[in-house]
C-alpha cells in the first residue's frame, strides 16, 4: 500500500513536536453499544508498517474494546501544542486480539516497558479500587489482556492554525483505495 | 446549586497547569446523525455561574451544531500535559443560540477577542477554500452564528497518572440531583 498523501503532514508534525512526551498522545472517541459518544487520551504506537493505519495498545478488560466489537468505527483527535495543528482522523478500529498468533501484537508487547506491561496483569479496570498491593512482577509472557488497536482512517481533516485566516484540508478516501485531498475553509 | 465536588480537582488541576495556554483546550466527542462517532479540539470558556456546566462557543454552521440538535449528548476528554491528569466528563449538551434572548451569550460575546469575532462572519468553515480576501472588520452586533454550548456534566472519571498505581476516581450524579464518587482500579 502506498503512503496516504497526509502522511507527509503528520511525520513533519511529529518532528516539529518531538520536544513534547505529550506530543504522542491524542484523544480516542468511540460509541457506547447504547450510542453514546466516549473519549479518552491514548497514545500512539506508530503507524502498522507498509500501511496507513495508526497501532494503539488497550487492556481487553477497558470499555473501549466492548464499545468497538459493537460500533468499530471511531475518531482520533491529535492536536500539536507547538505547531497548533490539529489532526482528525475519521475511521474503523481492528482489534488484534490473543484469540488469533499476530506479529503486530507480539512486537508491539515486546516495544513496551516492564511498567507498562505490569499494568495487564493489574486487577480489573473501573472495579472498585483493590486494597492490597498491585502485583509488581511483570509477566513473563502476553497476557490476553493485551489487546492491539489498528485505526485505518478514511478521512483526515488537517488544520494548521497558523496564518490568519488558519488552513484547513480534508483528504477522503475513495472505494478504489485512492486518496483526494482539497483545500477548505477553516 | 451547590459546587460539585470534583470542581475542586478541576480547579486545582487548571491551577497547576496555568502557565501553558493549551491547558484549557480539550476535545470534545459528539456523534453524527448516522451514529459515528466524532471528535475536536475546542476552547474551556468557563463555568457558568452558580451552576456545573462547562462554556464552549461555536459556530452555528459547525457540524458539531447539526450532531447536537439530534444527539445532545457529548464526552469530554481534558488531559493535562504538566500534571498529568485526565478528565472525562460524560453529560448533554444545550445549545444557546441567536433565537432567544441570552445573558450568557451576550457575556461570552464580549469576552472574546477581535479576531475571535471575526470567524463568526468568515465564508462557510469546511466549504471549499474562498480564494478572495475573508472580512477583516469586525461585527459591531452579535452574529446569529454565535452560538453557546452549555456541557452539564453528569459522570466524571478523573484519572492522576502520578503514582503507582495511578488513582482513578469517579464521580455519578443522581436523579436528585446529588453527587456521589468512588476510587477505582487504574
Amino acid at each position: 500500500m502506498a503512503l496516504a498523501p497526509w502522511r507527509s503532514a503528520i511525520a513533519r508534525s511529529l518532528h516539529l513536536n518531538r520536544s513534547l512526551p505529550e506530543s504522542r498522545y491524542f484523544q480516542l472517541a468511540t460509541i457506547t453499544p447504547q450510542g453514546f459518544p466516549t473519549n479518552r487520551t491514548v497514545v500512539f504506537r506508530g503507524f502498522q508498517d507498509h500501511t496507513n493505519s495508526l497501532q494503539i495498545i488497550t487492556d481487553a478488560r477497558s470499555e473501549k474494546v466492548s464499545h468497538l466489537q459493537q460500533h468499530p468505527q471511531a475518531e482520533i483527535c491529535w492536536y500539536f501544542t507547538k505547531s497548533r495543528e490539529q489532526f482528525r482522523f475519521h475511521g474503523e478500529i481492528s482489534l488484534i486480539t490473543a484469540d488469533a498468533p499476530s506479529e503486530v501484537r507480539k512486537t508491539l508487547w515486546e516495544q513496551i516497558s516492564e511498567n507498562a506491561r505490569l499494568q495487564f496483569i493489574w486487577p480489573h479496570p473501573k472495579a472498585p479500587r483493590t486494597p492490597d498491593p498491585f502485583p509488581d512482577t511483570p509477566p513473563s509472557t502476553i497476557p490476553d489482556t493485551f489487546v492491539v488497536l489498528l485505526f485505518s482512517p478514511q478521512n483526515v481533516d488537517y488544520l494548521s492554525l497558523k496564518g490568519n485566516p488558519q488552513h484547513r484540508y480534508l483528504y477522503k478516501l475513495d472505494n478504489a483505495g485512492n486518496w483526494s485531498m482539497s483545500e477548505v475553509n477553516p
